[in-house]
């Protein structure tokens, strides 16, 4: 055993940390099941998410719980790892603590896989007015705010107003903003389309910005095209290159034109955490960690960033790695066993470089209609959709989730229904101005 | 037609308001599906709560979906029944309006169904160390304490101040009471059990506090005896004719005596909506409606109060009519039936008198555990159990509903656990004394 290996105590078993229990996180924990070693999994979250879903509990499609396992769940049978609840404010890498909280957690090892959120790109008092979709609350949010716009477009006698009510802008052109533009207009067209008596919610304009010349820009280009072209064909009205300069309170600004629009969804920018921050190595444009070829941070081989936090290219084909599960989980698991090795053997070895296995990569735009890049062919419309459903049920974790998703899937599909159409928290509607709810017809 | 029914303008179909989509409201706006009037079902909130369901969420077992559905779905096929989201503020009786927000809304008739809220006694200041149990967000606000309390519990180094965060003090031994009892035990010593490393959640005191000298009060001697004896089987220390007198911010006082308990869990008082005191008629100590027999308000025919708002006998035994989902269902059928057959008339007729059907009453104490008066006999455990869970799947609204939470309850019932254990809102832990993350074993 070299000092460097187990530094603060002769005999003790090495501690493993593992910041964030998301995709990578989970996968490095599992990796140290039978090692002989302490890990603790530290969240800020009770559960982990599982977050190529999130878009259908904001659009009403699946309950929180559906797609939210609690992570003691998940580890519960790993003996050797405890769970966490609390934030990380810091790392020390020189005397190898974590900061949680008011409190020191110390390491050996560090598996940094605290993920990424939305950024505005300086515009961050565009955030009240365009939620992005990260967590379970952020989803919350985005369904109240979806169902309660079609609530207050049905009590507004002005007809700009109700327009704009009825207008969703979602910026973003990404499998997050492509999945939402499509389950939005199918909520308008089909979900709610006989709920109101007042409101027509098949006229309500769902439109999605993209900055490049194309949709889904990690998929292949036949992905991205046909995914606008079915997009389209639904309703959608998608504007490639356009730039967003400016959200103020009614309109959604494009340079010098406008678009009255209640509603705004950002699936723009992602950052990484800012757990980055504190380590003192260089950062990309993202503030992503820029990793070693075997995900350690440079300088602390010790210490690894995966996931979303990390700015990692295949060693091979020299491309990044893009920042979806798939790398997640794959980087996750390649750190999980270089720790397990070096534990086992007590000492450092020759590190592999990491590998990205493109698997495929699908994007779901409406019933029946998704795109999927696999084996370098672009399938699309309902082949792709039954294989998009598929693997994503297949992925979830807990028997009961899946059991449960598919149930929700296969009543709407028969049904063409949405179950979880819940307007919590603040369930007030806000009309400027006032219908004349005393005239006939109407309320 | 006399202008005492058809008041404002001639030839214009009656407008029939009603107040809260709850079980009553439904009942009342659903008699009228094949009349010649117009139905404005008014709600603050989008959708119906099965509220006997509640506590499944509070507890872990549901996701809010599960027992709540649009109400808008709902009625989506009644025609002549348009839903206003928005507050009613304010009726008068002279003018015949209802206030929603800054709005009029006039009526023929009026049903109030506005259901009730739970009460402090005048002792508001313990709102919010001891929530109560009536909305969607209620339930997820108490899940979130319920799941954080052990997690902070896991965190704590100094042991009275762990106990104290082990300790769940509910008090009223009503159905809502004896149910969160039962579950929150259940999850201390079984679901969780295996999930934390450092505390031992079976340890965990559940007291269940009871001002009467019996549990169920509603229902029959021989359940609230089976009850308490079931629940104390369990682990729950229940302490009947036990008056609490303070609620601090440690402790639960009773007189002289107290317990530091941490999480409080309000299951005793209920009002009825502040929608009753604007009508300037007698109301009962809980703010109920004293209502006519056949369920208006007095003086004012053409205006019925129904449900958890009213305070009804029994024609026929003079008995109080329970503030249970029967009586709602019950009264809001029968004035529904009163103002269907008085616009198919076009005028007044003799009204009958409400008389309550007792349909039997039941209360789940835990896995396998339940019981229940159904005609005049009292049954218990399983058999009373599977009555339980068959009766209410079989009344929740829709087909999705019922096939969801059967899957979840079978899962829950094979695996002993509780698929809905998400901490959402503000997911911080509040750790008293810090424990010592960096001694070993622990974290």
């Amino acid at each position: 055993m070299t000092p460097e290996l187990y530094p603060t105590r002769a005999g003790r078993r090495p501690r493993v940390v593992v910041v964030g229990a998301g995709f990578a996180g989970l996968q490095a924990a599992r990796q140290l099941a039978r090692v002989d070693c302490d890990v603790v999994l530290v969240d800020r979250r009770n559960h982990h998410l599982f977050q190529p879903l999130l878009y259908q509990v904001a659009t009403a499609a699946l309950s929180p719980a559906d797609i939210a396992v609690p992570i003691r769940a998940i580890v519960r049978d790993q003996a050797n790892v405890q769970v966490l609840l609390g934030e990380v404010t810091g790392v020390d890498v020189v005397r190898r603590v974590v900061n949680v909280g008011y409190d020191e957690l110390r390491y050996d090892w560090l598996v940094l896989a605290a993920g990424a959120t939305h950024t505005y790109f300086g515009n961050d008092r565009w955030a009240p007015r365009a939620p992005g979709l990260k967590t379970i609350e952020d989803a919350i949010d985005i369904r109240r705010r979806v169902l309660l716009a079609f609530e207050e477009a049905e009590l507004e006698d002005d007809e700009e107003v109700r327009r704009a009510k009825l207008t969703f802008v979602v910026i973003g052109g990404g499998p997050t903003g492509v999945e939402m533009a499509g389950a939005l207009r199918e909520i308008a067209a089909e979900t709610i389309a006989d709920d109101f008596r007042r409101v027509d919610t098949t006229t309500a304009r769902i439109i999605l910005l993209e900055g490049g010349d194309r949709l889904l820009a990690s998929m292949s280009e036949a992905a991205g095209e046909r995914a606008r072209r079915d997009l389209e064909a639904m309703g959608v009205e998608v504007r490639l290159e356009t730039f967003v300069t400016d959200i103020d309170e009614a309109r959604v600004w494009v340079g010098e034109h406008s678009v009255p629009a209640a509603n705004v969804i950002w699936a723009a920018g992602v950052k990484a955490s800012p757990v980055g921050e504190g380590l003192d190595v260089p950062l990309d444009g993202q503030g992503r960690v820029l990793v070693e070829s075997d995900c350690s941070v440079p300088g602390h081989p010790h210490v690894f960033a995966v996931g979303d936090l990390a700015a990692q290219v295949d060693a091979t084909t020299g491309e990044s790695v893009p920042g979806v599960a798939q790398g997640a989980i794959q980087m996750g698991r390649f750190v999980g066993r270089i720790i397990r090795d070096e534990i086992t053997a007590g000492e450092e070895g020759i590190r592999p470089s990491f590998r990205y296995i493109d698997r495929g990569d699908m994007a779901t735009i409406g019933r029946a209609r998704a795109v999927a890049d696999i084996g370098g062919r672009t399938f699309h419309g309902a082949f792709a959709w039954v294989l998009w459903s598929v693997i994503h049920v297949a992925f979830l974790i807990g028997f009961r989730n899946k059991v449960l998703v598919m149930v929700n899937w296969a009543w709407q599909w028969f049904v063409q229904t949405r179950g979880a159409r819940l307007i919590t928290g603040s369930p007030s509607v806000h009309v400027e101005e006032p219908a004349d709810l005393s005239r006939d017809p109407g309320y």
